[in-house]
């Protein structure tokens, strides 16, 4: 017996570096021998409460099986998973209740209770007992006791969806962290075993769709050969509680139907539509719907055929009918117009149809009027549409945000626009709720994340990143969480449950996202990175195809300042808010800081509060950005001791990268827009060595085919 | 000690499924307690000769480690590695010596044998020590007894190396196995731990450099940016005798130089690549050269300013004149000429320069002709240029022979090639003797295969790709081991030591080319699969924006007949061949039929040495090589119970997708065909169900964006 120990001992602390693979989801022994036998005592067994339903339900068995997994490996002993229990007790109980103790779940919420001496997970529906196992499961890998729980959670967000921007050849379009994970090649005929590890991810966070393709879509996915092999990852992600949906290219009839149109009001192009979809169901019944990005970027749509979004969007909800499915039509969309004003491009194009969309329809909107920026005001449409369901989507890649090399926790971004205030029925009306569907009433509320994974071992490029993944699941499963709860988990489970390097690591996490704003654009800057890979910084691009790519036109620095007026003095997209936002932010006076340059063009000389002036603030800005990643180097190697040695390597090369390339923002910047300052850099700073051309060179090296 | 034995079974056997990363340096426990007893007596420590400079040799610290741990892993008992050795016996010397013993190595070779009681590598480098330390491994990994082992062996040829078609965006031009190994955006501050496998696995086969980049190069790789990272992994590659090359952007001088010329005769684009090469060997002090693809599919290169291959090459070996390294000049060059014929092309432009190359110069030719086809005749430029040394490109990534799905064994093409006459200084002149210098005394000799590898977790995409990775390595090293024993290497090292299983799994992949070649391209036809992404059939191709990309053009059938007339009543490309090569196929009635298409127009009546006409002979290749796949999934369903279950599922999946898509060409080849031959399906097959245009649909579906 001895021995046996000794053998479970060595198998769960083996001396193998980590190589991150497993995310969250470790299940290494904890170390606390007391704190196992606590938890043991209340894990005796695993049962599914015994009803003729559910002991064939799928998703019951991979929440029983999980329980087991983790607990095997958490606490070191064998936990068996029983078919009935008389009068047994110290066990866990899954049950799928209508009863009293559900009546205040939604569909997917859980209860985690003590009756009888057992630990009972209640769900309305299966998938709410899986969320509850990951739940309870949580709660051991943050070492929270079991004593006396009594949890209860709803999600606050009926769909709760990943967006893959993967390409049939592999390639993911702003994907930082390998190839796709999809084998399109090899589907459906062999499942990667990756396949199923990315379902336990996510159906741990309660994410519980997936959008598999790029919505710079390609019609492939829609012929039979492909639905067979998404029919296949269908079938992997379904015991998981995991839908999958599909990015839709909106010429297909053309493309793979051989009609002649794709007009959505032409009858063969609906019928064409009615016809696949119903193809679709038959391969997976349960089929999640349909993402459109349309007349966007050069990509077609039903302003073709001189019809409208609503024409498209609802000629796809109509061939959704007969079915549980739904059609997310995105809001991304903008023209090239040198005297419009991109913030407002959404907005004008889709504010007047409010109210006309399908009931199936939902408009997805990026949370900021631009696109992804390190800081955006939230998007005026969020509170604009009462009358048409809104869902939020968020950038988990890291596009604007230093790709896979920089340190980007993006929890306090996420809730800095889901607690942003829209007025738009009065104080207190945030974009959460108008999000939850609270505010609005909404029949169907979303909330989707363009996803970080890749083939890389890791999953996510950065080990850190994972954080993104996990703090975007957490907050579509409930926005009240706060940006320091989710880090302390993630660490938790992750890096270590040293409580003082816990401590540290999420401090340096919560700081992260400002300390990138301010070595890249700080006060309100926007759009002045690297031009089409979106890297590095490149503040001067003015030579674009199109105006409104040009990065002068976000800046518009000059002799006298910088920044964007959207005043009534200028583009007044200002005027897209309600009222009372526009007091908030409408006065260059008691604008914000952060909003600053986003709606005023501010002289260099303008006193802030400060004390300095623009010019000064921003070299500060710039300057002690970079200081502060030099700080996030030091708190790393100081929780050297507790990480594992592999991730700890990874992180720190990352942050070194990471440091050189922030003095790479700051030097172009200052130096870049010093050309219209003319001013010197403030003390106790000190002026670049290198100068702007040595900058524009090393720009250039990563533009270069 | 029993209960530490258990520990050790336990971590060895562990029931964790075999993701495959492992390569063919698995290193798990022998299962035969006597055989490890044997060898453990043979390997009870491991010692660096003592000098003073072997002591500090990375490369040897390398070949003892490597020893350590697989030996470590194979017998279940750790091996020290101890400094001196004063009349120590039953242990492992690893000595560089110059003395009477190793006479007969080049500087790379090893001899391994036993002298007072141990086990001596010998070698005239310390890389030479490596190469012995892993031939010891392999030895006891296919469990070859160690009593009186005497092995010499030297390296054929000098550069042995790897070429990535990989990119800065992290994609690779053919890969199959997901994204780029090297991280570029991570260099040169985090070094991903895969470097070093990848270092290993190729250290194991004696490959010793590695060409990073695509040949469609990027000019950034040599700007003082990317240098650092090319750099970074240079020093993670050197310990393992791996020295690093790059692919050259010819016009680099004006992309990065400033220049506005890139002129090879120009004085400061000569200056200008000698102060980069001066940079580079600052940087990488034992960097190995230059890979150029130059006025070759759109490449620029010397002919953009009038010059020649020779003033572009010449150029570049003289900027390297100071140091040792070589000018790598690709051959592969083809014009859009509607009269001419490609298969002549690189020939036409190459030969008349034999001679005036300067010594640092090595033209790197293709195996074949045209382009890595599933069979070609060897290129006629091997055996006529007897003044310049040419060296051997071949394709280890599967572009033209199904991806990442299909089991195509290489070593047979490879070795086809190798073998095959040039009957340049009369019979015996093989391609071999070419390439390893011996056929025309050639000063440089060199081997590249293009990459299979990639970011998969298996590296190769198919587990089975693994062995063509592994069989290029082999051969490089020494051409004269047949594909047969190289396979059984493999398959032990990598699969199974089960004799049966080794036998089945070793002739199904004996077969697996010839069987690829039936179902596809079967008596010599080439060149008709899916345009651009090169991936199932297209023989119908007839409209590409150039004559010789389209595959009409190839196949050149008609009423009468099909296969391209290379003879003097055709094209005359066998007039390129020494007379005794155009006797061999210059006549229809005598020319083997795996090449007979390649050189004849042959009339579908006419019969065949096989006793069919030329179209059932057509068919029934298609016919039967499907069945072969039939057989191949048959074959390996019996090794299951002896084979990994991940593994062999794996396998399993791609032979499934095999199968399916060898009926997809058989069926789009013998319907289109049979638009020119009039003729039915001979019989017992059957003709397939689907129409030439369901299969053309199918097609288009790979080809959609």
């Amino acid at each position: 017996m001895g021995c046996f120990l000794l053998v479970l001992l060595l198998l769960a602390n083996s001396s193998r570096a980590d190589d991150g693979y497993r995310l969250w989801l470790k299940y290494d022994l904890l170390r606390d021998a007391g704190k196992r036998e606590a938890y043991a005592r209340s894990a005796q067994f695993i049962s599914i409460q015994n009803n003729s339903r559910a002991s064939s339900d799928p998703v019951l068995k991979t929440a029983a099986q999980e329980l087991q997994a983790g607990l095997q490996g958490l606490l070191g002993k064998p936990v068996p998973i029983i078919t009935s229990v008389p009068n047994k007790t110290g066990g866990i109980i899954l049950t799928t209740g209508t009863g009293a103790e559900s009546q205040s779940l939604n569909d997917e919420g859980y209860q985690i209770t003590r009756r009888q001496n057992n630990l009972v997970i209640t769900g309305k529906s299966s998938a709410g007992v899986l969320y509850g196992a990951f739940a309870l499961l949580r709660q051991v890998q943050t070492l929270q006791s079991l004593e006396g729980i009594a949890l209860t959670s709803s999600p606050k967000v009926r769909y709760r969806l990943l967006n893959h921007w993967d390409n049939v050849n592999g390639t993911i379009e702003r994907g930082y962290a390998g190839s796709s994970l999809w084998k399109w090649y090899e589907l459906p005929e062999r499942i990667d075993p990756r396949y199923r590890d990315y379902a336990r991810a996510n159906a741990s966070l309660g994410i519980n769709g997936t959008v598999v393709n790029n919505v710079n879509a390609s019609s492939r996915f829609l012929t039979g050969e492909y639905l067979e092999k998404v029919a296949a990852l269908a079938n992997v992600f379904r015991p998981y509680g995991i839908r999958v949906y599909l990015s839709v290219y909106f010429p297909a009839p053309k493309t793979i139907g051989g009609l002649n149109t794709a007009d959505p009001l032409d009858p063969q192009v609906r019928q064409w539509w009615a016809n696949k979809t119903k193809e679709i169901y038959a391969a997976i019944p349960d089929f999640g719907g349909f993402l459109v990005k349309a007349n966007s970027e050069g990509e077609p749509g039903p302003q073709d055929y001189g019809r409208t979004h609503v024409d498209g969007a609802n000629m796809l909800a109509e061939a959704l009918a007969p079915y549980d499915g739904v059609v997310m039509w995105r809001s991304f969309v903008y023209k090239a117009d040198p005297k419009g004003d991109r913030f407002k491009a959404a907005y004008e194009e889709f504010k007047p149809f409010d109210g006309q969309f399908n009931r199936k329809v939902i408009v997805q909107v990026k949370n900021g009027p631009i696109d992804f920026q390190s800081r955006e005001p939230f998007s005026p449409l969020f509170g604009a549409m009462p009358r048409t369901p809104l869902a939020m989507e968020f950038q988990i890649t890291q596009e604007y945000l230093g790709f896979a090399t920089h340190l980007v926790y993006e929890a306090p971004l996420f809730k800095e626009c889901l607690e942003s205030d829209t007025y738009a029925k009065g104080k207190g009306s945030t974009v959460a709720k108008v999000i939850d569907g609270s505010l609005h009433g909404y029949p169907i509320t979303a909330m989707a994340g363009v996803a970080n994974t890749g083939s890389d071992r890791n999953w996510t490029g950065h080990t850190m990143g994972q954080a993104n993944w996990y703090a975007f699941g957490r907050l579509a499963w409930d926005h009240t969480l706060s940006s320091e709860a989710i880090a302390r988990e993630w660490v938790n489970m992750t890096l270590t449950n040293e409580p003082a390097a816990v401590s540290q690591i999420t401090n340096l996490m919560l700081r992260s996202r400002e300390i990138y704003v301010d070595y890249t654009t700080p006060l309100g800057l926007h759009h002045i990175m690297g031009y089409g890979i979106h890297y590095g910084p490149e503040p001067w691009k003015a030579n674009a195809s199109r105006p409104d790519w040009n990065h002068t036109y976000y800046h518009r620095a000059d002799s006298i300042g910088v920044g964007f007026d959207r005043t009534a003095t200028g583009s007044n997209a200002l005027s897209l808010y309600a009222p009372d936002v526009q007091k908030l932010w409408g006065n260059a006076e008691t604008c914000p800081l952060p909003y600053l340059l986003w709606f005023h063009h501010v002289p260099w000389t303008k006193k802030l509060s400060t004390g300095r002036s623009l010019w000064d603030e921003l070299c500060t800005r710039y300057y002690t950005g970079v200081d502060s990643v030099a700080w996030m180097q030091r708190q790393w190697t100081q929780v050297k001791p507790v990480v594992d040695p592999e991730i700890y390597a990874d992180v720190a090369g990352r942050l070194a990268t990471q440091h050189k390339e922030a003095l790479w923002w700051r030097d172009a910047c200052v130096l870049y827009f010093q050309t219209f300052s003319r001013q010197p850099i403030p003390a106790p700073f000190k002026k670049p060595e290198r100068t702007l051309d040595d900058i524009k060179r090393l720009v250039n090296t990563y533009q270069l085919r």
